[in-house]
């Protein structure tokens, strides 16, 4: 898009100062897509927990102490799971009857990283 | 929630290791609600690339050099442009026929600070 361009109609020109064009629009289509993908993934209080849980406990957790952790019933739990394994960050192994899950920390860094550049660039 | 407790059923004492008491929980269910509500906020494309050409232009913009700049029609950045104010993250101001928006630095550094420390925990 030619941000520098005139705006599509003449009204805007009667107010003094208005449509001075924008020149820097700072983050493109793409890395805007990007960066809400990733946080829609963590925005939601369950899956933030998940994640907290994972990451101070230390390897792989079972998903009957995460369930047992947190104020919702299974499937709700088993919901939020999957979309962090979807999403790539959290990983499962299945021993016996268990799944056992722990975070991606390379995963959650790219994310920390990805906004820590957001906030640099605003 | 005691999280030392026994599970509520004994068949996970077949597999050896299964629910171990899971001691810390990382965030607190009202930490994790504050955290999402605002990781929501931002965990749009238009709310980002809004964001960032009110951060990076300066002062405040008119609406009109914003619906311009963004490849979505007029209603769909109005739209974004209340929740974002809603949020408390920019600020408008009427001048003549147009709105101007900026945004408010010290509720983006809130953002900023609760994600650090987020990060920082986990």
């Amino acid at each position: 898009m030619n941000t520098q361009s005139e705006p599509p109609t003449t009204a805007h020109t009667t107010i003094p100062g208005c449509c001075a064009p924008v020149f820097d629009v700072g983050l493109t289509d793409g890395e805007a897509a990007q960066l809400a993908e990733k946080l829609s993934l963590l925005a939601h209080p369950i899956r933030l927990r998940l994640l907290a849980i994972l990451a101070r406990n230390g390897g792989h957790v079972c998903v009957c102490d995460l369930e047992a952790a947190l104020p919702v019933k299974q499937p709700t739990v088993s919901h939020h799971l999957r979309l962090l394994r979807d999403g790539g960050l959290i990983e499962g192994e299945r021993r016996g009857q268990w799944i056992y899950y722990a975070v991606r920390r390379e995963e959650l860094a790219a994310v920390q990283a990805a906004l820590a550049q957001f906030f640099a660039r605003i």
